[in-house]
């Protein structure tokens, strides 16, 4: 059993309140609900967190390293683009994490298509919607099984 | 008659107290107060915030999209040329708004010619001193006025 | 009291003929009538002027060397992305002026996003429509009264 | 109950015959045998096809427009980077699929960081080793379930 | 004894009359007339030609296939960056020709580093101020007399 | 039966005239002539415009709004490389239209690779010599046979 | 009366069965009947073939050598903007040929306006519908009767 | 005597705890207690201030303007690549600042080799370890003495 | 005594009998024939292998795993540009191979000057006409003889 | 009266010995005792120096500092697009100079296309062939006649 | 105790005797001196030399291989921007070296932002005026202590 | 027989004498040796230079246009990437040359992926270790005897 640290970036606690049609009724709040009932049915605990500062969550990823996260998953929304910060918590703590989008990042603006993450991450989970973040628990349960 | 909100983003808050002789002598807090006696004229409130967290802007415009905000009025400053957050959370809210810069931006260095704001603004107001914001905020109005 | 020169680029003798939901039913002969009426409401003189052609256009720009023009407002069209010339003659005969644009011409093609006149010009409206217009007349007056 | 078409590309048939220690020692009959499995737990079918020659590829994504094929999943190995014609036949036969990686593919040389399939997949699964494969048929699953 | 072409292109006509110190006092019409003096110490005439319009030049150019122009000596000014067609032109009628700039445009702002006429002329010169004409007649001359 | 505006840019007035052995001896006055015999036997009339002024084209563009212009052909010489206002003045109109190369400008330098019409062309027929104006033609008219 | 080889890339063997409101419902089989018809009229013959593969779209192009074919009109699809081995090919066995695009590829990705062949073809016909197929047959032919 | 303002940036508050075969064993704390020292052995003071949030190094850049401060010493961390911001405040202030980096920024990933705060700094300390803090304090001290 | 396999990829099958005055009259048979001389002088067998499919390329290098091929000597032809695959393939089954050209392929047109393989393989040889088999053979040779 | 320093960089000790069709039968030593000839009809005297190598040339230049040299004409060769200390050598004696090239550099390889020298030359002449070197004398003595 | 390598490239020969008000009146000589008073403090001996030829600054690196040197400071002027050979040099004696600027190179012109020793410095200082070389000294004698 | 020129570049001299598990314990004099031991086997001449100095080998290269050289065999060393001067010089004594590398350069630093000499020279050889001089040397044999 493991814990595991879910922590979702700028202007995701708005999931679910607007533009429903486009993107899901399902709320931030769900989610994480959600991905904790998942994670105990594979026997891990998950910690969640959600900021729109940068340095908050570069606060939390440091954290990380003292209170017994074994994997970490992150949606960092728009700080994907723009925040060698929170690549260097990552590696500062050797985190290991797996980079999550709800929509396909990569086939949005030209600037999207780059992230401060993804070449240090594990892997990337994009474009599968809120399902995403299921896939995300199983992968990371998938992961520490392997010892890796 | 509407509510509008004048956003000033990081070392705003200096306007007026530091080199008086190329910035001017009017102080941010003047600013503040002559937009709002423009704006009373042409019947509409305005709301005033600046900071220099990149995160309390993006909380502060979401926060708009429950207190009653018909259009935004924003001097990004430096986050003009690095934030995606803040575009998303303009994009999020269904801000519709108009970019503002003091001074000309766009013949300074070569990183301050990209916005990742101007793109998505309904318009943009650059160079014209802090008369901009009068103009800023009869364009606003007349926005509002013409319904769209 | 001063003379204001305005000048109007390639295309924008068709505004107000062509697709009226898109940009409005204001004609160019109204948009010049309208800003000789502000600005003589503000003590000003408007010049009105509209070619194809960038040579006439820098034939203009020379000839207001010596007729009294104190400032210049421009909508450039097309010309904003290709001309050399009018940045020369704007800047051969001192012109201090205000670079205007009815669309938001950065949200179009990548090649709009440059342009010959912005790092010369005191300032930039863009995106505010025809009453683009009125500020412009407005903030050359500010700037005449400033004194800059 | 839908029929899913699982394409694995180039040099993919060596899969689990070469560096264990590096890539596992899952063979691809493995990795097609356990996917139908999953799938059958879903109610699914899976029908499963590897090539070296793009032609073929392409030749196979045309038929599944006349065989059923209700979702694709893609791997497509070297031609992620190079292959215009795979793109243009998923868009052929209006093909939903996902795109998928073993390894973490945006952590290798520049020119992997480029997929001409990224911008019209429905999502993007890099990097969570042969555990992908499940994910992505619990993914192409949930699509479907959500009659996306 | 040849006839030589002197083409001046845009903002070259208010050379002399305007920030003295930086270009000098001489006009224009005493750079063409102390070239034609010393073109014909030198035995040959010289046609002078300017123009803010692309086209008249281009027009210009065209008629000295049938003249009996030997030589083009041509200052493009604001052209020089921005036209294929005074390019095309030249090539056109097989002109030989000497490209010539009175300020050193190669110090100045990045987009005026590139000539659309330097590739197919038989020399440059630049940055030699009004003494450039003389030098440049002087060069035609050796030119012709060379046979080339 | 339909009007057709047929418009060739700078420098196609010396087709014919000039080395023949390269661009052939057909004069200008003859492709026009020819065109029309065409455009006669599939039932339509055709004006043309040739003119080296990027101005005297965006006019001739504007006038086609009224006088009962159908389709045009245009062969933008050098322009094509250097007009935003030309295309703009096709896209004020709603032309549809399409460009016309002599020779393939696709070999040539770098710099004639680009074209500011071609991806608001209906098509384009480029490097067929002169016969690529009655292809033009028959094109055109396959067009407006089709209704499109 | 000479032999024109025809042949067309990946994906378009799909013609005509798919989104007809869009491509047209022209099958490719009806537009080789169609072609070998106008080649017909005009006395030549057309050999046609598609592939989906680049080696035999080579191997084809090679055997063109020995067969007697005169003139080559290819529609490389997808293998336009990645083959050197189709460019190659064509330029071992010396053929002349036109590059023919349906739709207006220009004016569609960005990596869609790179072609390997454009500057070693004759001509290029893009954007004009099934029609082209017509233009290019008769293209062919004026070149063969030119002599060129 | 002076008050020298020592500023760390994001993650460096884990300095000395972690990977100590690379980063050494000494803590930002013992860092910053030795700065003091060294700066009192040459008669100074030493601020110093750490956060892992832009928006709270603004504003103790901006607060620098009135506590004395007479020299800047910032090592800014991941901030160097990607903030706008915190050059504005320096230059807001007026600061004379010295940049540093313990580690060899410029040997490591490419986005690392930008930095928004190098072309405005006095100078660089760059590669040299925590020693390089030493280092800063003396030239500090040095420029200071200088009466630069 | 070790076995090599020579790869030759698109339209080398051609080589001797078109262009003889450029490419020379050898043959592949020729060539393929003399390699097999050289090798057998040193004491190694050579596979020899040309096809014009990428795919049958990658098929041929797999095989190569389990055959006994020692080294590998590719002459990629048009491949060396555009082929991952082929990369992958080399990589995939870890074999040591030279990259060899007939030309110089550097010197020719620019997208010829990246090669996909070059950084993985063990050298080069390009330029040096068909001698540059005989080199290759014997470079492989000596490599195999140093145990490398 | 002044001295002059005329500089020739690499190569250009092989003037007039090889290829005499292309670059004429002029020798070096012609060409230095042609400049010191007109220098003197000028009232000037002109030092020589040629070397193959930079240091050299660093060396000559900052030797003139303290020998009188009023004015250099240099035709750096190929150090003109790769000597930053040539550069430096120019500025720290504060060497006013004209920059020279025999031929038009800027038709050639790409990579001539840059100098290191020009936007800190007073002015360049380029392609005018050996004449060049009469023309720079007496540049040189114009602008020391203006004094400048 | 350590013998340390202090070398000066081309122009630094001047330091002192020239601009005074912008290099200070310090000339090499005295920092050199000076450079070897500081190391003898620290127990070291200085070894320095100085050329404006980038082969002769080459030859003394490879002498440093066989003189005993511990530890190389660079200041390698221009040859900072375009010497491969200065770098591969200090490569092949495995030199630890720190590279040194008196000015803020990264401040000036964009050429000079690039430089080929940074990224196999062990560090860098710049910026900090002549008081630099003191840093150095210091900085190579606390790195020979800490034994790295 | 003929003379050919062996030149190596800068740090070649230290071939043998570092890092042995790297590079081998083959001095540079064993590969002049060896070299022409092999020439003489074929019946030609090995004339051998090095030098750290690029006017050197520039002076020996124009040396070679008087001595009889009939063909160069060069290994640049750092000169490749940024030495005009040498190819200049090849260029201008009209030398045929191979260009030799013994590591594979292009897998190593991006800037060592361009080469000045590559597009001038007959061919190269690249990571074949020492034993690519022999190679070179029977190379050059084969192009002489071919009459090339």
């Amino acid at each position: 059993m493991a814990k595991l640290l879910l922590i979702n970036g700028p202007n995701l606690n708005l999931l679910g309140t607007r533009e429903p049609e486009k993107y899901g009724r399902t709320t931030l709040a769900e989610i994480e609900q959600n991905s904790r009932k998942i994670a105990a049915s594979l026997g891990h605990d998950v910690d969640c967190f959600q900021s729109n500062h940068e340095g908050a969550i570069v606060d939390r990823i440091q954290a990380s390293r003292q209170d017994g996260t074994a994997f970490v998953i992150i949606n960092p929304g728009a700080y994907t683009h723009t925040s060698v910060a929170i690549r260097d918590a990552l590696l500062a703590v050797s985190a290991r994490f797996i980079e999550l989008h709800i929509s396909n990042v990569f086939a949005r603006e030209p600037f999207r298509q780059h992230s401060y993450l993804t070449d240090v991450a594990v892997g990337i989970i994009s474009g599968l919607g809120v399902a995403g973040y299921e896939m995300a628990i199983r992968a990371a349960s998938a992961q520490l099984a392997a010892g890796k």
